[in-house]
């Protein structure tokens, strides 16, 4: 794989020069014929190396259809960065090219007074009337996702004039998934769904009637993400029809909108386990947002590493007496961290695939104790020995050795338990699990150790 | 959301109890009803709440069928789970059920010998041949994911013979996605791609030559996860037909198999970086490889510990002249982990969207370097003022304040290049970068701490 590579690189490396080039000249038919060699990957690499100044000219000219295009390629953290650079008469142009599934999670994504001037710039009236109608949906539900437009009959229309009416429409129906068409009754209500291949294999003149799946499964505009997921992995829909309180059919949530949503959804928990909170952070965004973005999550981080570590401040005595406790301090407590997060990322994944509901406290206790007892007991056999080896004291060895242990149980029970709690209270698991468990066991952890030392601390002086 | 919710639960709850009751009376029939009333996700809660002996028992009263059916609908590793607990014929008879890509899967995560003496137990000869061709492959690569027994036609077939064969082996095709259909040449090599709607849309006495999109792409039996990945995000096929190195149709890889293997690549990787390596834990799983899985992480992580440990052991005679660093010691290690797993999460990201490239060190340098100065300094500054407030001393506060920035800087830097080396060299970001910029930075945290405050040891002497 290497060579191919290399080459590919190169020549990757090339036209993001050739890029800057032609950006620099203002050569629009250049830059986009560029843009066309590089596949999405690439596209992405080189807009995210552009400066915001750099990005702005080259949508100047690019122009308005071209740069819709461009921005449906990017992530969606990319494109808000860049709409948000942009003066909003031109932000409402390109957006008001884009499907309004994606323009309107762009417009969510910003501030709401920078979303509303945006909007306003749209000259469509119905245009507008769409995005805000969009914007009004919570984030991931299945009114925010669908595809507007649907392919839709009436009851009474016969095979053969919905086979004409799709010839007809072929150009409009071309980006639409037509393999699956919604039948209406006069309240544009969703009687039926029709199956292509059962159109193909009929006789031309039975009215859709006779041949569609009646009672069809639908799902409301308000549905969260989540139940939209569970639904889609229960049977292999292509897609679903969204609905709104009075049945009428909005659009179509296709299965690979909910699918990335998810794949995003998944994506946000792995940043926010670690750090990165409030959406995604890309380095092309600027170093203040960045660096403010990071502080917020470590400043209330200071709290708590400050409130574990009072508890040294208070124990300063035992400390000083035995010297050699300030070794394993550090030790006990990022061990026992570590256990407790393997139980936070089991229950995390159980809770995901739904094999664990967020009342199934008592078996937490049962599997996690369990492994607990037994880990803590290996774990706290091990650090005694390199104790005792280290200084040739069986107290000392002791010491750290219970306090291990009994850390470990603690912080394996507490981990597999607190991603639950969050879950009921409607806080994200990934977010809050790992500062609450990381504080509780470095608290313990150092308790632990110093009051166990204390307690014999006649045998422990001077070491 | 709360009243439905518990009326489902305690109706699943019911059922649970039911489902126990019938296993222990052996009633197959009455099993089998009432895991068919539990949604997807219920049946595998049921699951995973029954021993092994009682999961045995209830596959034996299902009977095979039922029981592939059953597993279909597991998640992969309690599908693992439950084979590897079955006598190896029973194993057998239920895998030659189910369709060979799921089975395949199955099997790879067994060891080679089950997996050998599984096989062998499988009636049909070719059956057994497919499935060893099968685990030649690599795991996640086009040839493990793809559905064998493509839909194919030959090339001066006309529309109304491909339709009237659709017609008649509707029920074949059934479990099939026919809205693609392939043409082949005498060779078995792909030439062409019909879609269902244009073949809807033509004359029945059209050799489908005409009709369909030439020179299709292809992927090669071989091709690994990511390109896999990659080509679906390019452009919204439904699924791509996978042919060996001479170009012959083996079978058809479909969108979902390859979203649904990345996302479970995206979830090994949350666990993984949380310290579950080699494939998934459930809870449901011995508490014995339970807590082997475990330990096999945590073993080495006291090894850095330790490693990490031994710079205060080194340094214990400052310590004890300066008893307050004790306190400081571990805020200043864990808060600049902190900052580095931001920084690494933010790199793991960014090369999962390919938009960082692992040789991108220096565009890392610049951008982690530039937070780090900043965010440094802010936490400097906080922790600096913190330490005065305790103690009063302008030099203890000096000495965290300029420990904790440059390692901040350090650990950012680091955080924000380790993954680069790691996916260079071929490791998985997400299962080492955690402990190893852990380790560098607990070790300089300390280093920093304890040597900067020796250097000025005579001005905080007994604080």
């Amino acid at each position: 794989m290497s060579e191919p590579q290399n080459d590919t690189d190169e020549s990757v490396a090339e036209a993001l020069d050739a890029l800057d080039e032609a950006i620099e000249a203002k050569q629009g038919d250049r830059a986009l014929e560029i843009l066309k060699t590089l596949d999405w990957e690439d596209q992405r690499r080189a807009i995210s190396r552009l400066t915001r100044g750099e990005a702005e000219t080259l949508l100047d000219i690019l122009g308005i259809e071209q740069s819709a295009k461009l921005l449906s390629h990017l992530t969606e953290a990319q494109a808000v960065e860049i709409i948000e650079s942009l003066p909003p008469n031109v932000a409402a142009a390109i957006l008001d090219e884009m499907p309004a599934e994606e323009s309107s999670n762009i417009l969510r994504e910003l501030h709401d007074d920078d979303a509303k001037e945006i909007i306003a710039g749209i000259g469509q009236k119905e245009d507008r009337d769409e995005l805000r109608k969009r914007l009004e949906y919570e984030d991931g539900c299945a009114g925010s996702l669908m595809r507007g437009y649907p392919v839709t009959f009436r009851e009474n229309s016969t095979v053969g004039e919905v086979l004409q009416d799709l010839g007809e429409h072929a150009e409009d129906y071309s980006d639409r998934d037509v393999q699956y068409l919604y039948v209406i009754d006069e309240k544009e209500v969703v009687v039926g769904v029709l199956r292509l291949r059962d159109l193909v294999l009929s006789l031309r003149h039975i009215p859709v009637r006779e041949l569609m799946i009646p009672e069809p499964v639908t799902v409301i505009d308000t549905m969260p993400l989540d139940d939209l997921a569970e639904l889609f992995e229960k049977k292999k829909y292509f897609g679903l029809p969204v609905v709104d309180s009075a049945g009428r059919i909005l659009g179509v949530v296709p299965r690979d909108s909910v699918e990335h949503e998810t794949a995003e959804e998944q994506a946000d928990m792995f940043l926010a386990a670690s750090g990165i909170v409030n959406g995604e952070e890309l380095r092309s965004m600027e170093l203040k947002d960045r660096c403010i973005k990071r502080l917020s999550w470590l400043a209330p981080n200071i709290v708590l590493n400050i409130a574990a570590a009072s508890i040294i401040a208070a124990n300063e005595a035992t400390l000083q007496e035995v010297i050699a406790l300030a070794v394993f301090l550090p030790i006990v407590s990022d061990m026992s961290g570590c256990s407790g997060n393997q139980a936070v990322a089991v229950s995390i994944r159980e809770l995901t695939l739904g094999i664990l509901r967020p009342k199934d406290y008592w078996r937490i206790v049962v599997k996690e104790g369990s492994v607990g007892v037994i880990n803590g007991i290996v774990l706290g056999i091990v650090l005694g020995a390199i104790a005792y080896l280290y200084k040739g004291n069986i107290y000392l060895s002791l010491t750290v050795a219970i306090a291990l242990s009994l850390n470990t149980i603690l912080s394996v029970l507490l981990g597999g338990l607190v991603p639950l709690f969050l879950k009921r209270m409607k806080v994200d698991p990934a977010l809050a699990s790992g500062p609450i468990l990381t504080t509780c066991t470095d608290m313990c952890g150092f308790l632990l150790v110093l009051s166990i030392a204390s307690s014999m601390l006649s045998k422990l002086s001077g070491i």
